[in-house]
Order: structure tokens, then C-alpha cells, then sequence
């Protein structure tokens, strides 16, 4: 099973592609989609649009597997953010890639074993399964390759979150 | 002057085109984009941006002018508000039509002169104002008609606002 991951942004989206064969992990891609801060939003949307589309054609996912966004009241980012998560789904539906969302909790749990760990544990982690040499940079990778990592554990053991 | 209103939802989107001639308005077009509740989310997202698309392709505005959202505590379907949001934006981006945001109080502001209108009389000016029987239904699409008369008033007065 091929996972595409997305922690989702639009300044930096974080992307990573896991393959999970057996109970073992391959690192195909890993990369961070950006966006120039002083482009209209609209543009920003649209090339994460088209880098998100080209990546899933390159690839050919089965899965991908993105964080759930929840309203925190001290981010004043929160609205664009999920915009920029609208053209993402939007890109996996127009090219037939299921979508399953993950908690940054469930993320944890799945790659450490513990819902409490902490974020550079749960990195450290993330590079072992992956047979990395370096964590990934910038984080948002490092998260998305987590992402991936949660969904395959929860496809093999039938434990699905709900395909949005 | 060809401009489409939109109020952004994910459930319902009001739709609205005006035609700002002179001084005078002529209403071209109005609907609400609805889409059913028990259906995955991102197919919700495909269908809204399919039905701008072809809205856009139709109509072929000069201008978007959507509403401009802000975190609310009290709401829990923002995050999926946005995610539509930008869907619409993108939809808007590819076919290029410059997109236009304004707040709930500048069409206020536009439609009645007095940023502390009741709801009900904004909708009875834009009624007037565009020459119609009824206010249209549902509010959505009212709210759209009234965002593009906005926008109309603010691009002859050459107030932009911030192209996005």
C-alpha cells in the first residue's frame, strides 16, 4: 500500500509518500510544497493546487492521509489554512485518491505507542520505521511522513478513520 | 460591470450576478449551490467547485466578490466553511477572475449607508436596488446579491479592496 501524507499549510504543506508491504516501511518521496508569503492568496492556492495534483499523478497513491484541522482561537491563520486544505481535497477527489484524516493525537499513537509523546520523539520515531538517516526538515514533512505512517498502520489493522 | 457575489458555505453557497451599468443595477443571475448532507466531504467540495466553474464559464464575470471570514468560537463548521472557500477562490484563480473580499459591514455599509443595518433592511435595499419583486431565498443567495452590489459600488468608487 502507497500513502501520500499531507500536513496541510498554505506558506508550507508538508508531503511524504510511504510504501507499507509486509509490516515494513519504504521512503519514496518526501518534499515541502511552499508558497511565496507576498503572492495573492488565490495564486497560493492555486500552485498548491497543481504541485499537489502533479505529485499524486507522479506517485499514484492509494491513500492519502491528512491532519484534521481544529479551530484553536489563538491561530489567526486557522482560515487560510483550511482554505488551502479545501484545494488539497479537492485534488485528491478530481484524481480519485481516497482521503483519510488523522488527529495529531492519533499520529502519536501510532508512531510512538504513547498519545502523550513528545513532538521530537515522535520525529525520532518517525526517521527509525522510515530507515531515514536524518529527520526530515522542515517539520512539516517530518509530520506528513508521520501521517503516512498512521494511515498504514490503521489500513492493516482495519481500525479506518472515516474516508472524507 | 459584471460582477457574482458569493457567500461562501459548504452546504449552501449563495450565487449572484449583477451588472453595474452607469449608476443602475440589472440582476443576471441568481441560485444557491447546494450540496447533500450525508455525502463525503471532499465530494462536496468537487461538486461546489464544478458548479462555480461552470457559473463562471456561463456568466463570465469581470469580478468575484466573496465575504471575508473570521474565526468565530462559536462556530463548529468554520474549518469546512474555508475548505469551501477555497475551493471557490481556486475555481476563480483558474478561470481567471480576480476575486475581491469584503466583511459582512462594508456590504452593510454599500447596500444600506449605515454599518449597523438590520439584516432584514440590507435584504430589502438589495431587493430595491436590483429592481426585484421578492428578496430572494435562501439568505445565502441574498447575501451574494448584496456582497456583488458591494463590490460594484466600491470598484466604481475605486475603494478596492484588497484583490486576494
Amino acid at each position: 500500500m502507497r500513502v501520500l501524507g499531507i500536513d496541510p499549510g498554505y506558506a508550507i504543506v508538508g508531503v511524504g509518500v510511504v510504501d507499507y508491504i509486509g509490516s515494513s516501511f519504504k521512503t519514496v518521496y518526501f518534499t515541502a510544497v511552499t508558497t511565496p508569503a507576498k503572492t495573492e492568496f488565490s495564486l497560493r492556492l492555486n500552485s498548491i493546487y497543481t504541485d499537489i495534483c502533479n505529485i499524486i499523478k507522479e506517485y499514484k497513491p492509494d491513500a492519502m492521509s491528512i491532519e484534521k484541522l481544529y479551530f484553536n482561537t489563538n491561530s489567526t491563520t486557522a482560515i487560510e489554512v483550511a482554505e488551502a486544505r479545501g484545494v488539497i481535497l479537492l485534488a485528491a477527489r478530481r484524481l480519485n485518491v481516497p482521503v483519510y484524516e488523522y488527529t495529531p493525537l492519533q499520529v502519536k499513537q501510532s508512531v510512538t505507542g504513547y498519545g502523550r509523546a513528545e513532538k521530537k520523539q515522535v520525529m525520532e520515531l518517525t526517521r527509525m520505521l522510515l530507515g531515514l538517516k536524518k529527520v526530515p526538515k522542515p517539520d512539516d514533512t517530518a509530520d506528513a511522513l508521520g501521517l503516512a505512517i498512521c494511515h498504514a498502520h490503521c489500513a492493516s489493522s482495519l481500525l479506518f478513520n472515516k474516508n472524507i
